[in-house]
Order: structure tokens, then C-alpha cells, then sequence
């Protein structure tokens, strides 16, 4: 990417002022949730509401059109029936924009003369207006550097996590999902329809920005598949990547057409191409999300040997025998323990009713946290094992002991993995509902970069990710 | 199975005293667990905890000896350590007591002399003593009619859902998972190493009990397998089965004999008699329960047509995508809606942006219940769809709107439901954390019997398995 690109790039991720056009009193509409979210979140910049027939809106004094702003204006974001979109677009290029992030739908997507047209020449006025387009049909940016947050997504500082999604929903929702297990984002971008700036774009620049260490990728479709794919092959190189890839069946294909207005590759032919570039390919949300936690929390993690501690608080016997048949199944071995760790183990825990084998089905220990600690640390030294999962039934602590109990058992965890090396998971059965108890011991493991997922399948499915990503990198340094 | 036998079953899973052995002040003891989750569940009979150094636990007096209570006594639960359990099935033996429920493990499972040998014995006890064996290494069993609870689930009534499982910390985790979704159980009984009555026992009994009409098994091996897939080939006949066998891998498969002293077959053979009985497979704890709420929800329902809602509180095109990959992977079909039906929606919804097409992407619709209701009632009497899917946004509506927005939103599902005879199945993204909101208005969905999931992926696993089932015993019912 060259320098000027991504320098304007970098400046449409960091306006110092947007315009909100369709922000109303009716709190209903999506210009307005983006106005009223962006205000609550406390953008570090100014927004302006733009309506034209109300005055002021939550107090704040609101513009007929973009033009009659008495200040500069960076970005806008519109929200208005398509029909009425060229004319706001006039406005934003006599206003001198940067950028213009539409939420309108009703363009290329509906396959009708009509909207194609339209999407022409919203793409015609942006260049003679020296401007650039995000979507339509998409919800833009999310940058909390600068608390550009109008997804009304909880307050949190910036990290390293970059996600690019061509759609609006799913770019929220994984946002959202992924900060509730503590990741943290440099910047995300739902782009739709990719009228102008498309998913190579935004690729090439998370690929060049510095704060950029992880990528995720919500894709259905692409103009120009070969050009995406020359990026991804050099990006993950450096840079892991997760792609979800929408429509990946027929019926789905035929589906993005409807969404985005994009044309799909067969999914096979994705499927080998991203196996090629070393590219991690997820099939879902959730797995989008818990991957990106994974390679967050796990450094460079290439081994395949899991200790796995289950049992604390219930009978773990049905626990261990399913958390081997998953592990097995995703290329991760549940290894023997070294005989050493075992008479160690041996010396450490009571006899009955605990099984000295991984998985270590530790039992209740009685509330003796030294036992545990001195357990977990013999299973951690194992030259067998790479790394640690603990079944950690938070609620269920919490109920029949206290939380002062289920805290003791969190710092146990919490000093296991600053204390070595080996990177330590914690799985957390969700509760019915979960309590604020569980929620905020969770959020400390998070805050403790330890991932926390609900189910053994899901943490295993992302830790073979990781491991299966380095590995791949491991080998092209060493050709 | 024989009269004799089935009233045996009976009067064991109906006792009208309890007997705690290993009961104490110290509440980290499971024998502590289960007796005060009965006294705190309300057992509607009598419960006496037994302790050789206590006079009095919880404020209840407690006994030496089973021998030294001075009533009757049918059931005893026993945890405490191995060695010390064949005493106190004498005094079992003694007291004429129905059945006894072992917790304590320890015994065939450890694959060592003295454990096969104290299972020996302790089967030899019983025989003589005229009493029969829950386990060892299980919790045994949970009965609600008489609150019989002493795994510490909430309180619920009574309902036609059994569940067999030789894990206990599964017994109980699926159990209160399914509670939590509305699913409403006859009995559930955990047995362990079953070394005494074993899974066909209890499906024997479950397949003659009235009260059950759906059964859900977890099952790592089984000593008589023939007998098991007999029986299985008979029940499947009237009653589904929905089984999750552990002990799927070669690995898995050696923990389950240090788990519950079980040989199993190889999976590939467990999974052709599965489909050769009729019987739901599914692969982990939450299928089974997904599984389990689809048929206590969907009646008899064999269609495989469904017809998707979203959109309704956020941009929709992303998961109309995954929707139509989702369900066509799994043998539904995301059908074009009916030309009726188009005409219907086009003169209900407001044009832009709403995608009238299946997956529906309904859009905000400004709070207009009366479209929203209108426009789901045309879905469901389209002629092509079988089934109707709404994502429901819960938590996001009560978010940017109110409590009452969402309520008004779900009122409409629940007629939809009511006035039409298509099952109306509920998408519900989870919270981070899930609020009390939320949660009252999924137990609210739940109790109108409206299956509720957190993704459409595992709504769309369940339909498909009942789908399955109940086009197979069409079939069988032509021939």
C-alpha cells in the first residue's frame, strides 16, 4: 500500500468531526441510534445531527444539510432513503469530506436498473467530490482510539485485533462477543456493498497498520478474488488471519447476491486458496470470535499436547472422556502424563475417586487451594504437555460454596499462568442465567489474557488454529 | 419388561424416605451436597443423614448408622470413601431398605484387582440383601413429581422428558441446561459403572413408564450391546431417543474405561445401529439438549421447509447468508416464499432495504407490531414453508429501545405460535452477560413452548434430527 493511500485511510479511521445525516428525534431510526451512540460513547471529536426539518435533537443543535455545518466536517454518516442519497452526497463533496459512510440500502443488492444506477453515481459524485464511500448498506467504523463507537458497543480501550466484515450485523455482533472475552481492537470496518472501498482496501491497510496484529474477516463474495488473495498470501505471513466466509453453499450464494450484490467463488475453491496462503478458515460467528481470543491469548503456540484439569467442582469422569474424543478429533492430543508427574500427583492429591491420568479428574480437593495450585503446576512442568485447559464451573462454585471459594480457585489460575510459561485456557460452562458473580470472574480471567470459552469443542477448535497457523509459519521461515 | 420388574423401578425411583450416608458439617462433601439440595428442594418424604462422629447436621438429627434410624428407610444415597462402603450395605441389607445410590468411585473403573473385587462384593450384598445398586460412581437419580432433587437443580414441575446417562456431572449439567430452556423431565437417572442395574434397565422402565414420551441418553459402553440395540429398535418405535455416545475416539474410548469401567464398541458400529433403530445421534451435551427441547416443542413435525425472520433489531443480510448455509447443510430448505406470499409482504413492509425473500430481512419496522404480526402470519400461511425461524434480538431491543418493545415483539411470536398450527422456533443471541431481561423473556417463550437457541446452527441441527425421526416412523407406519 502506498503512502498516500494509507495515509488516507488512516484519516478516515480518525476523523475530528462527523455528521450524522438522518438523525432525528425518532429514536427508531438507524441514524439515529448511530447519533445517539456515538454521543454516549464520547467520540473524541464533534457530531453534528443533520435534519432537515428538526432543529434540535437530544439537545444538541442540528443542521438542515451537511453544508450549513459552520465547521469542517471529516466524515458523515447517512441514513436516509436511497432516493434522496445523491443530493446529500453534493453536499458532502461542497463541504470537502473525506469520507461518507452509508447505512442505506437499495443500491446494487436489489439487482434492479435502478439501484445499480444509483450505486454509479454515488461512485461518480465521490470522485469528482475527492471523497470516499464505505457500504452503502453497512455500519461503517468502530475505532476506540478515538471513541468512534455509533454500534453502541460497551466502552473499552484499544488493542490489537482488526476485523473487516462485509456485513453490518456480523461486524457488531463478533465486536461485541469478542470484547465480552477481553479482546481488544485497534479498528473494525463493515463495508457492504464495497461500492468504492472494498475488502482488499481495508485489508491492505490493517496489513500495513502498525497497531494491527490480528485480522478477522467476514467475506461473502469479491470484485477481484485474485487481487485478494495475493494480499492474504503476504499478510499471513506476518500477520495471523481468520476468515469467515459467507455463502458457502449454494442456497447462500445465491442469498449474498441479495445481501451485498457480490459475487461468490465456490466455496471448495476458497477453501484450498486459503489453505494455501495459511489463511485460518472458520464456518461461523462464534468460531470467528473464539479464534481471534485464541491467537490473542495464546502468543505463538505450536504444540498439540493438552493437559486437561476437570472435575472441580462435580463428578468429571462423562467431562474427561468427551473432552479426549474432541481434542482427538481437531489434531490435539490429550497426552499420558509423564511418570514423573504422575507420582507427583500422586504425593499431591488424595487416592479415591481421582483418576491420575489426563484428563486429570481432580475432584473437589475439599477446598484446599495448595494442593491445587501445587497440581496444576506438576501437570504445567510435564514436558508432555504444551498447554493447559481447566473446566472451571464458575456458577456451580459460586452456588454451593461461595464466591470467595470460586475467587481462590480463579487465582490459583490466574498466578499458574503468569508463573510459567505454557499458556493456560479456562472453560466456563454458561450459566441459567449467568450471574454477575460469574460474569465478573470471567472478566478477570479476560483482563488476565487467559481466554475463557463456554465448551471444551469451542476452545480446542481455536487453540488447533493457532497452533496449526504457527506451525505453518514456523516452516516458511525454516524454507 | 415384567410387571414385578417395572414395579420394582417404580418404587425405587418414587422413595418415601432417604437415607444421606456421609452427610456432615463439611459442606464440601458431596454426601453434604446431595443432603442439603434435598432438604433445600423440598423432598416430598422423609430425609435422615447418616454420620458415625455427628449428632446433628443442618439442625436435623442425624444418626450413627442406617440400622439406628428408627423408620422405615427405601432408599439410601452412600458417599464416602470405598473402603467402608460393604459395611454399610450390610446394615442396608439389615434395615430391608429398596435400592441404594453409590456416589463413591473407586471400584471397577480403577481397573485394578481390589476394585473389581469390592464391585464383586458389593454386587454380591445387594443380591443377598434383596436391595439394588445405582451405580457406583454416579448421583443417581432426579424424580420431580416428588422433588426428588439432590443435585441442586431448580425447582420445576414435572414433565415427559427421561434421561439416562452413566455420567453424572452430565446427568446433571444437561438436566439443568434443558430446565433452563423449558424442557420438563419425568425422571433422569445417572448410574455410573452400573454395576448393578445398567442402561437397559432403565430404558426398559423409561420405555414402559407413561409419564416418559422422549428419552435422552449418554452412554460410554455397554456390557451387552445386542440387548441394547433390541431394545432401542423396540422403543424407537413410539418414543423418540436422542443418544450422545462418549468414548467416540480411540482415545476417548480408553477414558471411558478409567471413567466408568465400560467397554465400548467402535463408533462407526454404534453409529449404523443408531440409523438402523431410528434413533437421533448427536455428538455433545448441547446437541442433546437442543435435541431434546426440538422434540418436546415441534409436535410430530417431518417438514424440512423453513422460513427465516431477522433483521428485526439490527442489519439482517449477514445472517440471512449464514441462515441459508446453515440450513442447507443440513438438509432444510430456505424456500422462496410463495408469489401470494410476496404480494402479501410488499403491501405489509415498507420497500427499501427490506429484502423480500427468504431469509426474510424484516428490518426495524419502526415499532410497528401490527406489520410485524401481519407480515410473520403471511409467512406462515405460505404453503412452501414448513416451519418458521424469527431471530430475536432480545437484549439489543431492550438495549436501544425498552423492556416493553421487546415484550410487544414477543407477544407477536406467541400468537404467531398459538393461532396457527407451524412451529415457531426462537433465535436468541446470548448477552454479554445475559440479562434478567432477557432471561424472563426466553422462560416467557419457553413456557408458551417455543424452543428458544442461542445460534440458528443448533436450531437448525435439532429441527433436522426430529424432522428426521418422525419422516422415519412415517415410513415405518406406510410399510
Amino acid at each position: 500500500m502506498n503512502q498516500e493511500k494509507f495515509r488516507q485511510l488512516e484519516a478516515i479511521f480518525h476523523p475530528k468531526s462527523v455528521a450524522v445525516v438522518g438523525a432525528s428525534s425518532d429514536r427508531t431510526k438507524q441514524g439515529t441510534i448511530f447519533f445517539q451512540a456515538l454521543l454516549k460513547a464520547g467520540f473524541k471529536g464533534k457530531v453534528y445531527p443533520v435534519n432537515a426539518s428538526e432543529s434540535e435533537i437530544s439537545g444538541v443543535k442540528s443542521y438542515p444539510k451537511v453544508t450549513s455545518i459552520p465547521h469542517a466536517i471529516d466524515y458523515v454518516i447517512i441514513s436516509i432513503p436511497a432516493r434522496s442519497i445523491l443530493k446529500v452526497l453534493e453536499d458532502c463533496a461542497a463541504k470537502g469530506v473525506k469520507a461518507v459512510q452509508i447505512f442505506t440500502a437499495g443500491f446494487r443488492e436489489t439487482d434492479t436498473p435502478e439501484g445499480r444506477w444509483l450505486e454509479e453515481e454515488m461512485i461518480k459524485r465521490a470522485r469528482r467530490g475527492n471523497f470516499r464511500i464505505i457500504g452503502p448498506n453497512c455500519v461503517g467504523l468502530y475505532n476506540p482510539v478515538i471513541n468512534l463507537n455509533s454500534w453502541g458497543l460497551p466502552s473499552a480501550e484499544a488493542g490489537s485485533v482488526a476485523i473487516l466484515s462485509q456485513s453490518g450485523g456480523i461486524a457488531a455482533a463478533a465486536t461485541r462477543a469478542a470484547l465480552a472475552r477481553g479482546v481488544r481492537f485497534s479498528k473494525v470496518v463493515s463495508y457492504g456493498n464495497g461500492a468504492d472501498l472494498d475488502s482488499t482496501d481495508f485489508l491492505e491497510y490493517f496489513a500495513a497498520d502498525p497497531s494491527t496484529k490480528i485480522i478477522g474477516i467476514y467475506i461473502e463474495g469479491v470484485e477481484d478474488g485474485r487481487r485478494l488473495f495475493q494480499l492474504l498470501r503476504q499478510v499471513c505471513k506476518t500477520k495471523p488471519v481468520v476468515m469467515w466466509k459467507g455463502g458457502r453453499t449454494k442456497a447462500g450464494t445465491e442469498v449474498t447476491m441479495a445481501h451485498t450484490g457480490s459475487l461468490a467463488a465456490s466455496y471448495p475453491v476458497w477453501t484450498t486458496l486459503s489453505k494455501q496462503v495459511g489463511m485460518a478458515q472458520v464456518e461461523n460467528q462464534e468460531d470467528l470470535v473464539n479464534t481471534l481470543l485464541a491467537f490473542r491469548c495464546l502468543g505463538q503456540f505450536r504444540g498439540h499436547n493438552v493437559g486437561i484439569i476437570c472435575g472441580l467442582a462435580a463428578a468429571g469422569g462423562g467431562e474427561s472422556v468427551s473432552a479426549t474424543d474432541i481434542c482427538s478429533n481437531l489434531g490435539l492430543e490429550v497426552t499420558p502424563f509423564s511418570p514423573k508427574t504422575r507420582s507427583l500427583l500422586k504425593s499431591i492429591l488424595p487416592p479415591a475417586g481421582t483418576i491420575l491420568r489426563n484428563p486429570l479428574d481432580i475432584g473437589w480437593l475439599g477446598g484446599n487451594f495448595g494442593p491445587l495450585e501445587r497440581a496444576l503446576t506438576a501437570v504445567a512442568a510435564d514436558p508432555n504437555i504444551d498447554l493447559i485447559i481447566i473446566h472451571h464451573p464458575i456458577q456451580r462454585v459460586v452456588t454451593l460454596m461461595s464466591r470467595e471459594w470460586a475467587q481462590a480457585m480463579t487465582d490459583v489460575f490466574i498466578r499458574l499462568s503468569k508463573q510459567q510459561p505454557k499458556p493456560v485456557v479456562v472453560i466456563s460452562a454458561p450459566g441459567f442465567p449467568t450471574t454477575s458473580e460469574q460474569w465478573q470472574i470471567e472478566q478477570e480471567l479476560a483482563a488476565a489474557h487467559i481466554p475463557v470459552y463456554s465448551r471444551l469443542e469451542e476452545a480446542a477448535k481455536a487453540i488447533a488454529k493457532v497452533s496449526q497457523y504457527f506451525a505453518w509459519r514456523a516452516d516458511l521461515d525454516e524454507d
